[in-house]
C-alpha cells in the first residue's frame, strides 16, 4: 500500500465493491422485511457484551465489519421499517428518501450558511415551500427545516419568549424584578417535548399548564381562556399556546380556530404542534384539520413521521422567522460572508445543519402529491378498518375516537365485572404477548385513567393483510390470557 | 401497476438499479473531487430560480430527478469533501462512514428508548467507550451523541443550571426573588455556540463573560479567578465554565488543569469543548492538551470534524449524567417500557434520535486507531509546512500559533508603512482571489482586531501538493493585488 493510500480515505475502488454489496443487501431487506422479528429479541446488555471494549489498533477489513453488523447488530435492531410495526407513530424510510440520504452523506454538505451550501440552503427553501403549499399553508409562513419535532417546538417557546419578554436575548430570565413568572399552555395531551422545552428555555415545569382535555381529547378553549384570565389576575405572564393537530395517544385534533382566537385577543404565540397529522391536511377531506392554522405563528409537520421520509427531518413554519432571527442570529466574525443572502444558521441553536432537503425533494417527486395523498388515504382506510373489527367485537371496546390511522382499544371481556387495575392487568398481557410474537409492534397509552392498547398504522409496507394479522393477535392473546 | 404496488414503496428492482448508478456516481466522485470548484459559483437565488414553485401531483421517474441533481444542484454545492476545502473547519465523509450512512438510512432505526433500537442504543455506548478510551478520559465520564457540538455545549449549560439552581427544572428562572442574575465564563475566543446556548437556556447574553484571551487567545486564569470574585461580590452567581481546546480562530488550547482548579474550589461546571481538537489527543505528542480534563464535568469532541465521520456526529462525555437526567428525564405513560435498560431520551431534549453510532464504529475499525492516528499526524504536519512556508516569506506574516492543521496569517508587503484598514482590504482581497479559483477554499477570522487568513487542514484526500497550491495562490493573489 502507499504511503497516500494508507494516509488517505476508502479508495474509490473498494467503496464501489463495499456500496454494491449493501445496496444488495439492502434491496433484499426491502423485499423480505418480514424475516426479521419486528421487536427486537435481544436483552439488554446483550449487544454490548458481543462487542470488544476497546477499538482495534489495526485497520481491518470493512467486509468483517460487514459481517459484525450483520450477526451482531441486526438481532438488536426493532424494524422500523417493518410493515408489522403499528408502535408509536409509524414511519418509512422510503426507496427514493434512503436513496437521498447516501447522496447526502457522500457530499458532506453542510447549510450554516449561504456560501457553505447554496443548494442545500436554497433547495431547503424550495422542498419547503412545496410541502407548505400542499398543507395549505399561506404564504406568510416561511420555512425552516430541524432535526426533531423537539427543537421545532424547543424553538417555537424560545420565539414565543422573545417576543413576550422584554430584552429576554440580552438580560435572560434570573435575578429580574420585572419579570413575573411565565405560563404556557396546551392540552395535558400534549406531547413530552413540549415539557422538556419549558424546562430547557428556563420557564421552568409549572410554568406549562396542561389544561385537561375534553372527552374526546381535545383542548377546551372554554377552560383554557378561563385559565389565561385566572393567571393574568395571579401576576402570572402567558406567552404562549400549544395546540396539538393530531395528540400523540389519540391523534386529537385542538379546535385551532377557536384557539388562534383567544391567542389574538390575547396576544399570545400559537404554536400548532402537527408532527403526525399535518400530512393528511394534504388530503381535501382533511384539510379543515388545519382551519385556523393560518393564523397561528409557528407550526410543525414531521416529514419523517407520515411522509415516508428516513429520519430525521422536521419541517418548522414561521410566520414570525424574524424573532426567531433576533433572538439566534449572532454572527462571529470568522462566520461573515460577502453575500447578500440568508443565512439558515442564523434561524436556530444548531451552527452545524445537514443537507436534509434533499430527501424531501426527491420523495415529494418521487411519488407525487397524488402519490403520497393515496398512500396517506390507504393509511386511514386501513385505520378505520381496524376500528371497525375492534367496534364489532363484543369482547373488546374502543376508547377514542380514530380521526386518522392510530386506533386506541382495549380487551373488555364480556360476563364478569372488571376493576380498572384488572383490565389493565389484562390488556398489557396482552400487549407483551402480541409483541413477543415478532410479526407485530402495537404500544399503549393511558386514556383518562385506562390503560389502552394502541396501533398506529403509517409504514409503506403495510397491508390490510398486517392489519388483519394484528387483530388476530390480539384476539389470540386474548383467549391464552383467559384460557 | 398493481394497486399494492402504487401504494407501496419503490420496487426492490427499482432500488437495486439506481442504488447502483448511485454507488458508482459517488465513486466517481471520490475518485475525482477536483473536477469541481470547491466554493459554490452560484449566485444568491440562482438555485431556487431553476426549480418550480410547486410539487409534482404525478410521479416522476428517478431518473430524471437524479438529471436534475447533477444538472441543477451540483453546481451549487460547496465541496466539504475536496481537498481544497481549508476553510473553517475541514472535514470529511470519508468512505466507511458514508456506507454506514447508507445503512442506516435503511434501517431508520430511532433510538429513543433502549427497545425501539437496542443495537443502536447499545452500539452508542460501546463506540463512546472505544473514543473516550483513545481520548485518554478515564471511566468516569459517561457518554451520548448529539447531532452537534451546539447542541453538547447547551446540554452542558442546562446541566451546570440544574446543578447550581434550585429547583430550576420545576420552577425556572422567572420570578424568582431567590434567583440572583447568573453568570457563564469563557474566554472571548470561545465558538459562538456558547453565546447562543446561554441565550437560548434563559441566562441571558450578559450572563456570558467573555474573558479577554492572552497573547495566545488563551484563556488566563487570573482574570478568570479574578472576574469570579468580582461576580461574587456583586450579588451574581458564578454557574460555569466553558475551556476551549482548539478555539475556532486559532486552535489554541486554554489551561484546562487551572481552569479546573478554580472550578473545584468555586464549585463550577467546567465544560470543555474540545470539538475539534480532541481529537488529537489520541496522538501522544497531543495528548497533553486533555490534561486537566478528566476534572472536567463535561466535555464534547466532534467526530464530524476530525475523525473523518460524515455530517452529523456530536460526543458528549459527562463526569455528571445524573444531573442531566435530572434536568430531562420525563417518561410520559405512552413511552414507559418493562425493559430495565437505560433509555437515550432521557439524557437530552431531543426525544427523536438517529442510529450515528453506527458510522462511528465502523470507522474506528476500519481505519484502526494507529490509522487514524496515521491521518491526524499527517495533518498537523502539513499545517506546520504552511506556517514555515508563510514564516520564510518576507511578506507575510503569521498571527497566532499553529499547534494543530489550522494557520492563521497576513500578507503584510515590505517597504511600505500599512493600517490596519489597509492590510484588512489588502487581505480580503487576497481571500476573495483565492477563493475565486475554485482550486481552494480558505476562510478569514479576527485576531487582537487584525484581519487573519485562516487555512484549515483536515480533509482526508488533502496532501501536500494541495497545501502548496493553496500558499502558491495566495502569493499569486497578492501579486496581483499589488500589481
Amino acid at each position: 500500500m502507499s504511503t497516500a493510500a494508507s494516509l488517505g480515505d476508502m479508495s474509490a475502488d473498494e467503496f464501489r465493491a463495499h456500496g454494491h454489496a449493501i445496496v444488495e443487501w439492502i434491496a433484499r431487506y426491502m423485499e423480505h422485511p418480514e424475516r426479521y422479528p419486528v421487536l427486537a429479541r435481544v436483552a439488554p446488555g446483550d449487544i454490548r457484551r458481543a462487542l470488544p471494549a476497546e477499538a482495534p489498533d489495526s485497520p481491518e477489513p470493512f467486509d468483517g465489519i460487514l459481517a459484525d453488523f450483520d450477526r451482531i447488530l441486526m438481532p438488536g435492531m426493532t424494524h422500523w421499517n417493518h410493515p408489522g410495526f403499528m408502535a408509536y407513530f409509524a414511519t418509512s424510510a422510503s426507496g427514493p428518501g434512503v436513496l437521498a440520504e447516501f447522496l447526502s452523506a457522500a457530499l458532506n454538505q453542510q447549510a450554516m450558511l449561504w456560501r457553505t451550501s447554496p443548494s442545500a440552503t436554497e433547495l431547503e427553501a424550495v422542498a419547503l415551500g412545496w410541502l407548505r403549499r400542499l398543507l395549505g399553508l399561506p404564504d406568510s409562513f416561511a420555512g425552516v427545516i430541524y432535526d426533531t419535532a423537539s427543537m421545532s417546538s424547543l424553538h417555537a417557546l424560545a420565539a414565543a419568549r422573545e417576543a413576550a419578554v422584554p430584552h429576554v436575548r440580552r438580560l435572560g430570565l434570573a435575578g429580574r424584578a420585572d419579570v413575573p413568572r411565565l405560563r404556557v399552555y396546551c392540552s395535558d395531551q400534549a406531547h413530552s417535548s413540549i415539557d422538556k422545552g419549558v424546562i430547557l428555555a428556563g420557564f421552568g415545569h409549572e410554568a406549562l399548564r396542561r389544561i385537561p382535555c375534553d372527552a374526546e381529547f381535545r383542548l377546551p378553549p372554554d377552560a383554557l381562556g378561563a385559565a389565561i384570565a385566572e393567571d393574568r389576575s395571579a401576576g402570572v405572564l402567558p406567552v404562549a399556546v400549544v395546540a396539538t393537530v393530531g395528540t400523540t395517544s389519540t391523534t386529537s385534533v385542538d379546535p385551532v380556530a377557536e384557539v388562534a382566537g383567544i391567542c389574538e385577543a390575547e396576544g399570545l404565540w400559537l404554536h400548532v404542534d402537527a408532527a403526525y397529522a399535518g400530512a393528511a391536511a394534504m388530503l381535501p377531506e382533511h384539510a379543515h384539520i388545519l382551519a385556523g392554522a393560518e393564523r397561528a405563528d409557528s407550526l410543525v409537520v414531521n416529514p419523517h413521521k407520515w411522509l415516508f421520509t428516513p429520519f430525521d427531518l422536521s419541517a418548522f413554519f414561521c410566520r414570525r422567522m424574524d424573532v426567531l432571527r433576533q433572538a439566534f442570529s449572532l454572527v462571529p466574525e470568522y462566520l461573515r460572508t460577502p453575500e447578500a443572502a440568508a443565512n439558515l444558521m442564523d434561524t436556530g441553536v444548531q451552527l452545524g445543519r445537514r443537507f436534509r432537503a434533499l430527501k424531501l425533494w426527491m420523495l415529494l417527486r418521487y411519488f407525487g402529491a397524488d402519490g403520497l395523498r393515496g398512500r396517506i388515504r390507504h393509511h386511514v382506510g386501513l385505520g378505520r378498518q381496524l376500528a371497525r373489527w375492534v367496534d364489532a367485537h363484543p369482547d373488546f371496546e374502543r376508547l377514542a375516537p380514530a380521526p386518522f390511522s392510530v386506533v386506541c382499544f382495549r380487551a373488555r371481556p364480556r360476563g364478569r365485572e372488571w376493576s380498572e387495575a384488572g383490565l389493565a392487568r389484562l390488556n398489557e398481557a396482552i400487549l407483551a404477548r402480541v409483541n413477543a410474537s415478532g410479526e407485530v409492534f402495537i404500544s399503549h397509552t393511558a386514556l383518562h385513567g385506562r390503560f389502552a392498547l394502541r396501533a398506529a398504522i403509517g409504514n409503506l409496507q403495510t397491508t390490510e393483510r398486517h392489519v388483519a394479522r394484528a387483530w388476530e393477535l390480539v384476539q389470540e392473546a386474548l383467549d391464552a390470557e383467559l384460557a
